[in-house]
Formats: structure tokens, sequence, C-alpha cells
């Protein structure tokens, strides 16, 4: 039986203790919605403030040199990249996830003219199938299939130009084995791109070391770069020179201040960029990816896998069989989330959001918990579990205020 | 000849003029670079840590409906549709210019099936040009003819599918004629798109009266959105239901938090949405796009007009043939700059930026001044052409200090 005694024990020998006094979190709030929208850093305000008043306000134009704008989307890529297992030089900062998504998807169809079909699985998050649709019925002449989560391999042949998948599903936290299907993909000669959305910040991932050719990823989850913040792309050096990009914008050419009639792209991950990056929420992303770089990945590693585990366990011994559980039990399978399902799932996250317990729906009926390890301590576990059991056992989300808000999270 | 004193009593009577308390600008500098990067709002540095602190530290994920987030780029879009002459449910905020331009002209080649020609012209800004070779060369059997400012009219025939053309010249100021042009694209049934990067904001444009098919322009010039603001894109009612996106996100799904496998768009202008939108950056745009509504549009036409009409007055009574001059003479057919022309420009704007002149170079020879008519006054345009004078006259922008700089702006 673990008690709260045993939490708090744990919260005072974590590694990773002191970064919950980085975040403004409201007061008594639980928040396991990370995976959405990311926590508040502390220092993010005050640099935000100061890009404002003194890069915007005060340097004007001259800051796209003096205050580096010009080079931030591929620095802070860089530094985004020792975070995903990706050597300098290959990880920009740019657009959101879905447009980078269909940039990566464009560029693998070229590298490999004469194949026919991409795929992808049923797992992936929505959008990056709906930017597949939209690039492929544009097209013509290449087909989207889409198999099931654990259909990947069996699906690949030599007619099958790129693969692209979600490391971690964003509704049940299966996390694919990035290294083993990279291999696959290869094996039959297609190209493997990588969305990191849930991965990125929440425990350190390996590009380079897995092979991938492709990845794409979310600034506003585990980064805690603001809401909406700018997505990155990655895209391993020994493709960049032959990947001409379809979003071929002025800020990836090679001299974009030439003004030349004709695009040309610029070398490396330059190229990655299309139109005027979002500088406010670049800056604001940093201060999220600073932070980041502050911890040490393999106690995030750890800690991600025993806040998971905690939480099953204790859902277990507080609520015995009242949830399903579609989480994987094997930690290294699983991203940073726990993902029960109800029945009454929608009502019931409704219910812990009114106790300040903040996890969030996904349709038909799961309750998805995420643990962001920088903010959220073991104690929490506890107490949410706790407001969890008192939901439940006092039929508390039946209540009619509970049962019609819909969800938009 | 105009004196000091007849534009200081211009001042006084300026309608527009108490828009300037509305800005922080640094002291002492005459800022002409406003369709660069437009000034920071006074505004814009509370109402964004508002944002920061209470909508995404406090309210986090729920601000998505509680602070109207979700809705923002169409709210904000229909706002900004009052600038460009765009009845409400036309416009939205998203994304790139570029990343704009390169939906709604994937669109309009869409409408347009078995045309087989898209065209602009030569003063078009580099990065849309850039753009559409992009998408036509990842497609395969569409051509991009690129003709001079004044050709486009006889370029046009049945296979053309569409014209995409930036209302005023980012180099010379020249402003098209968008209602005549868009009659002659419309007589041989080709789309009309246009680019209204430095027309919003400067002055008027009436997007609905000139039957526009699709718009797109920028929000970091003369809306003062901040650096790298989000972009905007106008889609005409009667093409909305037609015009299926590429960029097929689920922003723009019609239920995107059913996480559906297909997409589905939704309807009218949320479909031109592709991932989550920077929120950040959005709310800083929305500062820029509140104040500027505060404003008589006929006023800002009338000031824009008769500021670029003295400065090129001023220019010539104080250096009488020093420079060329490319900006037509006629108001109407130019936007809110003006722009000479020197074999030594680079250096002269170099001069001018260490006296707290900013205007800025544009290759070849161009000295750009933009005159933005809310915070640009009259006695400015004297003290800037009185630098101009001295600089010429002692030859001070031979000073090696300014020969060299490079030009990133």
């Amino acid at each position: 039986m673990l008690t709260r005694d045993d939490l708090a024990k744990r919260d005072q020998t974590d590694p990773l203790r002191s970064f919950r006094d980085r975040f403004d979190l409201p007061a008594g709030m639980v928040y396991l919605d990370g995976n959405s929208l990311g926590a508040l850093p502390k220092a993010t305000a005050a640099r935000l403030a100061d890009v404002v008043a003194r890069e915007w306000g005060q340097d004007l134009i001259t800051s796209w040199n003096k205050n580096g704008w010009y080079e931030l989307p591929l620095v802070l890529g860089d530094k985004l990249g020792r975070l995903i297992g990706a050597a300098p030089g290959q990880v920009a900062i740019s657009d959101s996830t879905s447009v980078n998504l269909f940039k990566v998807l464009a560029s693998a169809i070229a590298l490999r003219p004469g194949r026919k079909t991409i795929i992808s699985d049923s797992g992936n998050f929505p959008t990056d199938l709906y930017m597949a649709q939209g690039l492929t019925s544009f097209l013509g002449g290449i087909d989207l299939k889409v198999v099931g989560e654990t259909e990947v391999a069996e699906a690949l042949n030599e007619n099958v130009a790129a693969v692209f998948l979600t490391e971690v599903n964003y509704r049940s936290g299966r996390k694919h084995d990035m290294a083993a299907l990279t291999q696959k993909i290869h094996a039959v000669g297609a190209i493997a791109i990588w969305d990191l959305a849930h991965s990125a910040g929440a425990f350190p991932v390996h590009l380079d070391a897995a092979g991938a050719d492709f990845a794409v990823g979310c600034g506003y989850k585990y980064l805690n770069g603001g809401p909406g913040a700018p997505a990155f792309l990655y895209i391993a050096k020994r493709h960049q020179d032959q990947a001409m990009p379809i979003l071929s914008g002025w800020m990836g050419h090679a001299n974009p201040f030439a003004f030349d009639l004709d695009y040309r792209p610029a070398n490396g991950m330059r190229r990655a960029l299309a139109g005027t990056p979002a500088i406010l929420s670049m800056r604001a992303l940093e201060v999220g990816i600073d932070l980041m770089l502050e911890a040490d990945l393999s106690a995030l590693a750890s800690k991600s896998a025993a806040l998971t585990d905690i939480f099953m366990k204790l859902v277990e011994q507080e609520c015995p069989g009242t949830f399903g559980n579609v989480t994987p039990s094997d930690s290294t399978r699983r991203g940073s989330q726990v993902c029960l399902t109800h029945h009454h799932g929608h009502a019931i996250v409704q219910a812990l959001i009114a106790r300040g317990v903040i996890p969030d729906f996904r349709s038909p009926d799961i309750l998805r918990f995420g643990f962001a390890p920088l903010y959220v301590g073991f104690v929490d576990l506890w107490d949410a579990v706790q407001h969890l059991k008192a939901i439940m056992s006092g039929g508390e989300w039946r209540e009619t205020r509970f049962a019609a808000k819909a969800a938009v999270t």
C-alpha cells in the first residue's frame, strides 16, 4: 500500500524537485494537462516584456541583426536538438506542427520518385493524417494508407515512399519503438518521419541514433512554449541538400535580402523556413526550452516512468476495478501520460476540473492524465487520485453541471 | 517654399495627431520604416503581460473557450476585415503571408481545372513568387509566368488559372488599380489574388467592392502587430465552399475535437486555418488592429497621400537634383512610401540611421521611406529631409563606417 507519506518522501529525493518553483501554477491546482498546454515558466513574463519593450519597441528593425531574430529559428532549433538527440544544424523552429508535417511529407515523397504509397497509423494525431490527405488529394497519384498501430511493419513494401508516425499516441500513451520501426522502414527503402508532439520535453528522444529521416513536433506541450508556440522540424543532414522545400518562402532563400525573383534554397536547415518567423511567440518558446535544458535528461526519463507507474498503481489501489487502462504497463513503451477509460469519462473529467485537478478528456471515453516531469510532483499523484476516489465513490460526477459541458481542449 | 512652421501647423490640424502618443517610439527617432516593422503600440506590453499571466498562466487550457482563443483567428479576422473592405466571415488570421499565399494559390488552381498558367509580375514581393515556384515545381503541369508590372493585362488569356499580385510594390511604392485589374482578370475567367502586405493599415482597401477572389497580407507592417506577427487571408464568400484547403489541418476541421481520422472541412473561413494558432503573437496583433480601428479610414488615406506628397516636394526643395524617384507622382497610384534612388543609397541609408532617421535600403539603389499615418507627423518629414541634406552636402555618407555595413532589414 502506497501512502501520501511515501510520495512526499519521493518528492524530497526527486533530483528535478527544484524545477517546480520555476513555474507559475495556479494555487491549489494539480495540473495534469501539460501534454495539451504546458505550464507557464516564471521567467517568461519578464523575458517577453523585455522583447516587447526593448527588442521591438526600441531596437525595432535592427533587432533582426542586433538581437539575433534572423538566426533565432536555427539557434533555438539547435538548442532543442539537444533534447531530441539531434546534432547541430538539423532542427529549425518554424510554423505549426501541421505545416511542418506537410513540408517534410512533401520532401519525402519527392525523395522517392515512383513510389506511390505513404503510410501512417490510426494512432497518429488526426492533424497529421489531415495534412497528408490535403497533400495527396491535391497532388494525385499518391495513396495514403492508414493501418492499425501494430500493423505498420507488415504494411511496408517497396512501393512505400514514406511512413509518418507519432511516437506517442495522444490518446493511449502507447510509444512506438522508434529505432526498430525506422530500421524496418529503411529496409524497404522508405523514409521515416516522426512526430514528437508528445515526446519532446517529456523524455529524451534519440533522432540521430534511431536514424530518423525527418521529424516534427510541437512547442506548446512539454516544452512549455505557450499557447500555439511555434513548432519544429528536423531534417537529417544527409537529406538536407536533396530536400527541395515545397513551402519555399523567402526566409529559406540562400540570400533573402537580394530579393531575387527566383528561389534558390539556402544550404542546410535554413531552407526549411518559409515566411517571417513569429518572434514574440518564439521568444516565449525559448524560455521553455532553456529551462528544460537545465534538467538532467536521464532524470527526466526516470521521473516520467515513475510518475506514470505510481499513478496507475494508485488508481488501482484507491479505485479498484473502476477504470479501464489503455496505457502500456511497460514504461519503455509509453509516453509521460496515463489514459484511463470510463463510459462516463467526460463527466468525471469535468468533476475533477471542478476540484482543481486538470486532466483532459479524449473521445469517446478516455480520461487522459499527463505528467510533465518538471513540475508534477509525486504528492500530486496522491491528491489527484484522492479527488478521483471521492468523485467516484460519492457519485459526484453524476451531477448535471458536469454532464453537459462541451469539451474544447 | 515649405518651412518647418508650415509642417508644424499641419500637425496641429491633423485629425490623426493624437495617435502618435499611443506608440512607444525611441526618443528623438524619426521612424520611417513602419513598412518593414511597425512601431510598438503602448497598450501592447500590458495586454501581453495579462495574456501571459492570466490567460496562459492561470486559465491554462480553459482559455481556448473562456478567453476566446479558439475563435480568435476568425474574430480578429473580422475586425481586420473592416480595414480592408471585407464583410464579416471572409478573413482569418493565420500562419505567415508566404504560407497563406500558398494556400490561396493552390485553391485558385483547383478552382480552374484544365488551366495551365498562373501569372504574377516582377514587382511582386519575392516570397510570393518563391512560394508559387515551390507549388508549381512540386505539382507539375502548371507554369508560372512572371511579367512586367505594366504587362499583366496583356498576358491574360483563357489558359490562365490565377493572377497573384501585390497591390503596392515593396520597392517603388507603385500601386496597382485593384478594381480595374480584377475586372480584366475576371474577363478571362481567371482568379484574382491580392497581397496587401503594404496596403492593410496604410490606407483603406476595398476587397469586396473590387471583386477580389482571394487576398493575403501581413500583420507586422502597418498593422503594428509585432515582429513576425501572424498574417491573414481573405476568401470571398462565393468561393468558400468550393475551396478545399491544401493545408488541411485540424483547426480547419468541421469538428476538430471529434478527432476523426478523415478530414472534413469546416464551413466558411475556419477551413482556412491549419495548425494551432500562435496565440501570444496573435494577441499582440489584436492590439495593433484595435488601435487602427479607432482611426478614421478616410483620414488615413488623405494623410498617407499628404505625407508622401510633401516628402517628395521637400526632397526636391532641399536636395534638388540629388536623387532619382521611382514613386508615382499620382497619390492614387502609390502606397504610403517614397522610394528615392541613388548609386550610393546603401551608405546614405546607414548615415541616416546613425542620425536617428530610419528608412531602409532595397537593392540595388533604393532608399525606401515608409510613412505610417498613425505615428509619422509632418514635422518628421522636415527633420528627416534636413538630415538627408546635411549628409549629402557634407559628404558624410562617404565615411567608411557607413560604406561597409551589411543590410539585413
